[in-house]
């Protein structure tokens, strides 16, 4: 399989070559008030509204403040926006037009891509779902009876949705544990991560017209990696029986990067057999797969800690914006879902601290010499994955990093 | 108590005088594709922005296509622009410039009055949620151990919050009979209502920056009348554990008038004493009173059904933006939090229908002779509400009306 060449000086291994071109937003130090849409090339970021300009293509698109009138245009644009972006880093003709474009990623502020209309965050992965009834619930069924009908979700705050590198703030708020006669006030105690992989909706749909299976790839722009930070204490106490409020609500980072659909061709893989038979509306056995063979890595201060493996989600993303919108609810662009926490069948393939350090009781030990359970503060967790590309590259999601501030 | 007079021919006893004056966004057929801010007076709407050039006076926030940029201006402004809009409505010397700003309510057509940032539902009836304890979990302590100690919420889809009149269409979901071995699919055989009172955020706040009890009216604008149209078969379905979402995301209706906070100074009164010491950042019992003595009435098909009185809450909308935000999450001009179902302790004073024929067993019977237990197709429901003014008078909220369609 042969891989388009670019007039860059690129490694031929890069998991940021043309077969990518994941989209951010960027502020760099010419022109520091003015966010800027950019396109990651190598360890570069390609200026788009200036590219466009330059090479006196429309560029009214990527000329914006944010992904979102982008994403808004429709797939059909998305692919001519795309290989318009292929054919500047490709054709060298383009070089001397589109080379001033370029500027180097540490020299450029990355920012929130696009703005989030509503976010939703799944319960995807049957491994996370059952470690966490097994925590929670001892010696009962660890899933729930609804669990293999239907992709649990339930919808998080947008308004905190911030972009990696934003420090986060230990949350305060009320926890009691079990043996406690009451709660008390204070900082949350266990401070946890969830290791995602979210879905970026473009294209808008009609209040009362649900998006089918086959609806996927119209209406999804792009995926990011996402932390959804858990304060496990906070949550405990108030999820009963309305769901997670503030125990998540006070931080949401997702990666600078968008890896467009089109470049995770390569990465789509049959989902896994399921065990209970799918409403219609849910059941893509006949459909095109989307499952998606994305290899995470959570790093904890630097030292690798897990690597939850997406491809064994028992929901794919296909069928959790069927679910969403089965009931007639409209998508809005902007609008972003997360898988629920990626946690693969082995111990070190687990999405959350709470399943790594088996809610506490089994601390992590670090190369550093120290160990953890949950998140002290100065600690830092990054997120990273890679899919397959075509020709044996890889795709690069870039990462989703935070430290947590006391 | 005096009240202010005004030069337009009102009944004295109009719930819409200028002690009340709520904004909404309207469309008239004199530019039909111009969304332009209203205050209502009377059975009139003032075309704010018009008003505001006509006498010559900085127009740009009441110029705008929604309410946003006003309700982001903060408390001194809001207070100005109202002080404004009084004057003008009752200095005889405006009459001709002002009067001519003048529609009819009924020649108008009403919008949704501001983009909504965030979505809240909260549970604050303790009357509510004891019935529905009592319902779904006969025999046991109908209130969760949390109850009494936090406002439980979570977050509702922003994206279907839609102004009253516009049709809700029954939901298509999975449910489940507790006898039936697997789920099926078809449209809600229970769909409801829930009669909220809701509160609009103006004046953001930081992430990091919790929102105490005393900045309530800095913060919050306004307040109009919500109807959280719940799915209750798909609801109980899905809800375990990650709380309500198809069942509550297919549509949530307000009404098309925000009431200034500023409007409500007579109808402020003592919340109910709680039997349970608050932790103190929800401690109200040396803060100004929250408390609102709102009387709303709930019709189907034009029948009266109900009259949640809103004063006894358990909870206020104070303590409820100060949990919100108690974790560090920012406040957004924008969000939109409702108090949940209003339920007062007698029969007919229940805010849902799931309460008002006890989960279906005692269908209410109507004066058309036909009976209910949930909505039927063509079925429309209104809320309305008033709350005392200044001298006797009452303050009017408009309805939220919405009819079911199959």
């Amino acid at each position: 399989m042969s891989t388009t060449a670019t007039w860059l000086d690129l490694p031929a291994d890069s998991p940021y070559g043309v077969h990518n071109l994941p989209y951010g937003v960027f502020t760099a130090a010419d022109r520091p008030g003015r966010r800027r849409i950019g396109v990651r090339i190598g360890d570069l970021v390609l200026d788009a509204g200036a590219a466009a300009r330059a090479v006196g293509a429309p560029s009214a698109l990527l000329d914006a403040e944010s992904l979102n009138p982008l994403m808004a245009s429709g797939r059909s644009t998305w692919r001519a926006v795309r290989a318009a972006l292929t054919s500047w880093l490709t054709d060298e003709a383009h070089r001397d037009t589109v080379g001033p474009c370029l500027l180097p990623l540490a020299d450029v502020r990355l920012h929130l891509p696009f703005e989030v209309a509503d976010y939703v965050d799944f319960y995807a992965s049957e491994h996370h779902a059952t470690n966490l009834g097994k925590i929670f619930r001892p010696g009962q069924e660890p899933l729930t009876p609804n669990w293999k009908h239907l992709p649990i979700g339930y919808h998080g705050r947008a308004g905190t949705v911030v972009v990696s590198g934003t420090p986060v703030a230990r949350p305060h708020g009320q926890r009691k544990a079990p043996a406690e006669a009451a709660p008390s006030f204070g900082p949350s105690l266990r401070l946890d991560i969830e290791a995602e992989v979210a879905f970026v909706v473009g294209t808008p749909s009609g209040l009362g017209h649900p998006v089918a299976l086959d609806g996927f790839a119209e209406h999804v722009f792009g995926v990011c990696l996402l932390n959804d930070w858990s304060a496990r204490d906070l949550q405990a106490w108030e999820y009963v029986p309305l769901g997670p409020f503030l125990g998540k609500s006070f931080a949401t980072s997702v990666a600078p990067w968008v890896v467009p659909l089109e470049a995770l061709e390569h990465a789509r893989v049959e989902p896994p057999a399921r065990d209970v038979e799918p409403l219609p509306y849910l059941d893509d056995r006949k459909a095109e797969p989307w499952g998606l063979d994305l290899a995470m890595e959570v790093s904890l201060n630097g030292h690798p800690v897990s690597r939850p493996p997406f491809a064994g989600m028992y929901w794919t993303a296909a069928q959790q914006l069927a679910h969403l919108t089965v009931n007639g609810a409209n998508l809005r662009t902007g609008d972003l879902y997360g898988s629920g926490t990626v946690s693969g069948p082995e111990p070190k393939q687990r999405g959350s601290l709470i399943e790594l350090s088996w809610n506490g009781t089994r601390p992590l030990e670090l190369p550093d010499g120290t160990s953890r359970t949950f998140l002290e503060d100065g600690d830092e967790v990054s997120i990273t994955a890679t899919a397959p590309g075509p020709g044996g590259l890889r795709v690069g999601f870039g990462e989703v990093t935070g430290r947590i501030t006391g």
